[in-house]
């Protein structure tokens, strides 16, 4: 039909632009862009100022648009956008989607259902219990044990600690924390994720109730130094009630020694929550799994398979040990949804187990994911990222002028510096607090570049308890398949760029 | 390529899943099927057991599986799921998406990126930043307001209460409620939404801490019974700090008198948050925008433009008057994250206003609607679906069998009782309350019946703390574009069964 540019759209037009959008992001490298000979740039950066006057933001339509302007909007969103499955995309823990992902998310988005209940969602419910019950069984829950999917790890890791907090004050729904005779606190390590911290904020138990244990030099939390916190705390007549270990911290992806906290939480009758988010992946591989030993005995685990693994995001799941508390614990009895005369079985009904009344239907994702690949298509995913990043982590370690954070190992964020020539003689001598100033804020100049040229996006990070500026953290994931060129080329593009630095700095 | 049998998947078979998703889609009938000669029905529905045995949900698969096998599984899923975008779909507070929206989401699935930074999402977040301007504007708050999108209501709801404790307890987020000289105090209304509830146990407030405010016949809060309560609560030795008022209650889509309410809230130095979540919806249009009236004065408000819009699940704003107040609330600072010496204006960086870390994109699917359809397209979706719900309103006041709850209209959510001919002899009588529980099974057994058959989904729903038991509510919105026949098609539809119940009832 040729009508793209009057004013009114009929049905039919409307639903056309679902059949282009296929071709539209195709074209502008979004969709598998990898076969193409002229690859777009990780991102075309715009300053915020300049992006306003490229597009108009602004939502001043008075009457509808012509499918044609809509067409030039949409390219245009796309043509300043980041490229997070461009193979150069290493700046966060997610990277670029896994196609049988997307292919989920886009049916979740066409069925347009929530999670609640059986009625509205009965293929999508059951979807999210096959998910629950997979991960119960990889992770070493008991099958009896329960789950939900949540709109990102830091909820996940927010509905644990509400679980422990009923667990621990089993009156808490009418109560609140308001009249405790004494006020409970939470532990996580000083590497862990700040969703704690945010979290504890929420939840009414106040940040002066959240003790961060120390770390050993790799970021795994030192578990005398929790019992000695946890001893502390008791002392000083509040009361211990949960112990959050991280599997995979953020920046230098440490693994927490799950057996000798669990024997602890167990001693003193602690919730051990592991924040599993970034690490849980390993799950997938029977040559890493090893990373997450003794995770079974925690009493709450959150994965997110929208990081390192590539599921779309948001894809983050959370199991515990025990059947019926989520909904104990969260139900409000909302008769008008949760109406207990149905005509089915309503224990299929999940919404009072969640905080949110409408839940996006995330699981199909993952499902879909795991159904196209299998078991073992997931793993040589899984194999294949830690065997790129091993590759990069021995690059940094060895080649000149680049120096790894850490001397060990330790999972698919690898974490460095790139010393450019010009700095390299003082190296010979121990470099002064100026030289490392200075080193940080390279760091922060490569970066700039690196974003200017669009070649790669690598993100740097401080990681200022433990004294340390800005460093880059390179995160390795599944999507799009890294392989060692890949690798390579970040190193050799990082090298450029401080050598050209070198120039404009030390002009010979 | 004829390869679709095998077991390895090369890149190229997999992003063509994407190619084919459009086609399956349609072909099943969510996109836009209503031009279809033959209708699929609402739903193919299956009890729990049955539909295990039919789909093989059970994630097992050691090996990949050929493309075949993952088309034939996305069918069979498709097949027995709820078509919400059927034109008989009234279930829920949302029903078909507006395509512009799924095009937005669609999008926003494959650039696959979080809202936290400028950095990953500079498009992202100037897109929800217009999204924040314009939700502002449309509710007369000051342009130096502030807001979020959230993934839910419930969550944009939570959201508020925290940033009302905050500015009730400036070092909340440190001492957290435990220790405070008097418990904090929320007002909700007995027919307001169950997200604050919740929330109340959520952050820690505690239900005892909630007070639900009486309603009048319609569900609107009366203001009187609110400054009662407040009264009450002072008198007690608590603090009052938040006030939950409803635009568009969920059963009965009442919206309070916020005037009337600000005045008390003012009077008191209490946050106001407005949950119109549904009934925000009448901003849009001149002819029922009234119904808003006074909503400028709240210090927050919350709007789903995923419900009755037909925004994508989901798609929810919270907004704030007061700029800074959500950062200054929420921030934990990570460095790791937002770093401070970044090349770019870091004001745009988002991530520290909210609890989430990662946080998905979804607000372009309002501000696609929006480009793509103007001010006046956008109308006229709302003032129809306002036509269609008062055309029904009628139908069920005055058609014989029919009874409407209320008999004034105040919202497209249509609440009524079909008493099938051989029940309506007793009418002439007080009837009884036996007679009561009868038509209230009577409902049950009309949507079991519906449901099975798959011509049409209408909820019921008790309002228990009004001492009446299930009626239908009949939710009218704009997506697919409701007309008189398709309402006359539910009321006939109802009736139809409801005389085929009598048959087997009462058998002549």
């Amino acid at each position: 039909m040729n009508n793209g540019t009057h004013n009114k759209h009929d049905a039919s037009d409307e639903w056309a632009m679902l059949d282009r959008i296929y071709r539209i992001l195709t074209e502008e490298g979004y969709l598998g862009g990898s076969t193409s000979t002229e690859r777009p740039p990780v991102v075309k950066f715009e300053h915020p100022a300049e992006l306003k006057r490229l597009i108009h933001f602004p939502m001043d339509e008075k009457e509808p648009s012509s499918e044609a302007t809509i067409e030039q909007i949409i390219r245009q969103v796309l043509h300043y956008s980041v490229r997070t499955g461009h193979p150069h995309f290493h700046n966060q823990l997610f990277a670029g989607v896994d196609p049988y992902g997307l292919t989920g998310s886009w049916i979740t988005e066409a069925l347009n259902t929530s999670q609640y209940t059986f009625e509205v969602g009965p293929t999508c419910t059951l979807i999210e219990n096959a998910v629950i019950e997979k991960c119960l069984q990889l992770f070493g829950f008991p099958a009896t044990g329960d789950g939900i999917l949540c709109p990102g790890g830091s909820m996940s890791n927010m509905y644990a600690i509400v679980a422990a907090r009923f667990r621990a004050v089993p009156d808490v729904k009418r109560t609140g924390v308001t009249n405790l005779p004494e006020p409970l606190v939470a532990f996580t390590s000083e590497d862990a994720h700040y969703s704690i911290t945010k979290a504890v904020h929420w939840l009414g138990i106040g940040l002066n109730n959240l003790i961060k244990v120390k770390t050993d030099r790799g970021g795994r939390m030192i578990p005398e130094e929790l019992e000695r916190a946890i001893e502390s705390v008791i002392a000083s007549g509040r009361r211990p009630f949960f112990v959050n270990a991280t599997a995979g911290t953020t920046v230098l992806g440490a693994f927490d020694d799950f057996t000798a906290i669990a024997d602890i939480c167990a001693r003193y009758a602690l919730w051990l929550h592991v924040d599993a988010c970034l690490g849980g992946t390993a799950i997938l591989s029977r040559s890493h799994r090893h990373l997450l030993a003794g995770v079974q005995r925690a009493h709450s685990l959150a994965w997110n398979p929208h990081k390192t693994l590539g599921a779309p995001l948001q894809c983050s799941v959370l199991v515990v040990q025990e059947r019926g508390l989520l909904h104990e614990c969260n139900a409000a009895n909302a008769d008008y949804l949760f109406q207990q005369d149905k005509f089915y079985d309503i224990s299929y009904d999940t919404g009072d187990k969640s905080v949110q009344c409408g839940r996006k239907v995330d699981a199909i994702k993952f499902w879909l994911m795991y159904k196209a690949r299998g078991e073992t298509g997931l793993e040589a995913l899984v194999d294949n990222a830690f065997e790129c990043s091993r590759y990069l982590h021995e690059l940094v370690r060895t080649r000149a002028g680049f120096r790894s954070v850490l001397t060990e190992f330790q999972y698919t964020n690898i974490s460095f510096w790139y010393v450019p020539s010009w700095m390299r003689w003082t190296q010979e001598e121990p470099p002064t607090d100026r030289w490392w100033q200075r080193l940080y804020a390279v760091t922060v100049d490569i970066k700039e570049r690196m974003v200017m040229r669009g070649t790669a996006l690598v993100g740097y990070v401080p990681l200022l308890h433990k004294g340390i500026g800005n460093f880059f953290r390179m995160v390795v994931t599944c999507h799009p398949r890294p392989t060692r060129e890949s690798m390579l080329f970040i190193v050799d593009e990082i090298e450029r760029i401080g050598e050209s630095l070198g120039k404009e700095n030390n002009p010979k």
